[in-house]
């Protein structure tokens, strides 16, 4: 390219919701033309990713150094409407409770297409922080910090 | 082939318990060197869909024929250790409550590599009849007296 | 949320190339700490969907009232150079040849992260119109005139 | 379990030929009804997977040393007749040339249920042995050797 390639997708925040824009594809969907149950889950994860770069948490770094992986260790999730094709879906995230190790999240799918919003899924997520041979570990303090800055109030969520 | 070709992999029936075994691949892994935990998921559906299949339940017409088909409704689960690269799995199935439109399982999914069973994840989950459309419908009557054979004693599971 | 949600990410053309920006997530690596291979068809099949939906060709609207889809009919990948977690990524797509029931084109996925472009992987593809039950059949009318204003001018590519 | 659980599924060799048997499950499957283009990809590589652990390569073992592992480096694949839920596909390997740091196979899948065969897809693969960092590196002696033992007769292929 001669020009500058666009920029990468990414979320944003609001307050200490995170946004998460995605569109659906094929390799989202089933025979039953409807988005197969387990991709909701490979959402929440990009959106948790996202969340986790703007907050400057360097994940890569810290699996190639050895440090550490998230790991989803608990998963809730209800589905409560079916996505297809070419739907623009927000999923938008609250963190709401912070361990040593661990931290809990509200995620939910929503349709939004510019004729107001419907729920898809929603989920309460809690990931551990884990060392690379599985076993839990202390998160990085670093990250604690950045974590707290986009906990939800009290209640809020 | 010249000669016969090896038949399908399949899970069998245990009393009213259901063992499907399957290996992890390449493609089941991410870069923490562990099973990415949406794959599960995929792997309770394959159990589910073999557990159909030896109840001689056809999907696949039912899909075509625009019937419906099973959605997963809700789904709770917890991963309580890692799966990694070539480890021998079995997905363990109970079907433990029959409803008009839906059907509740325990899935478990267990490290059973000769040294004995290991726990990797547990998952509640519901399963719901959907019409093309998306809408909850009564399952076909022929499917619901299937399940019953398969039902696990109360409070068995 | 009580205001407007990020717009959904979306590619962009140049001329007659597009260009379809993307991050690289968790799902998408392996145990080896990089991109599985197979992963880039899904970013191919991505870029070709959102190349459909800039050209007005509503590919869900065909699909449900069984007119055909697109499929793959021939694919020539090279792998150049691993990609991995958190990467930015553009997918170049260049439509070489329309016939009356497929498509060709060429597809390169690119690092573009700041510090200039780097060549990933490159891909031939030939893309079929086929109709439900599997067999070719030639595309809309509509869409054989919106690929031609893409189709690069000859040598071009 | 009280008992033994059953055995994982495994291809075997006949001669020189792999045969890995699978099945055909929801998350194969899109929005077509038909099996996903970038899924064959997954199946093929289980099925390399699976030959490299008969001919006892532990793949596992040389990544989590550091030692390295084998990635795709070049793959085109003819999609000939489209694939169904619950079909039942043996996918057929033929190494077709072994190089210092690489190796070259054939690899088929074909439908297989019993009313003969038929041919679904057909691939092209040159896999390269890779160290950690990405960078091509001579495959382990032991691992050549055992490939060896495989390697289709000249002009068999």
């Amino acid at each position: 390219m001669e020009t500058q390639p666009p920029p990468p997708p990414t979320g944003l925040l609001r307050g200490t919701t995170h946004l998460f824009p995605l569109r659906v594809y094929y390799e989202d969907t089933d025979l039953s033309g409807l988005v197969y149950h387990a991709n909701y889950l490979r959402w929440f994860e990009r959106a948790r990713s996202d969340l986790l770069r703007l907050l400057g948490i360097d994940q890569r770094a810290a699996a190639e150094a050895g440090e550490g992986v998230y790991a989803v260790a608990e998963l809730n999730i209800r589905y409560r409407a079916p996505a297809r094709l070419d739907d623009a879906v927000t999923v938008v995230t609250d963190a709401t409770e912070l361990g040593a190790a661990s931290v809990r999240l509200r995620q939910r799918a929503l349709r939004t297409d510019g004729r107001g919003e419907e729920l898809l899924a929603e989920a309460l997520v809690r990931v551990g922080f884990i060392s690379p041979d599985g076993r839990p570990r202390r998160q990085p303090a670093a990250w604690r910090t950045a974590f707290e800055t986009v906990l939800a109030a009290k209640g809020a969520a």
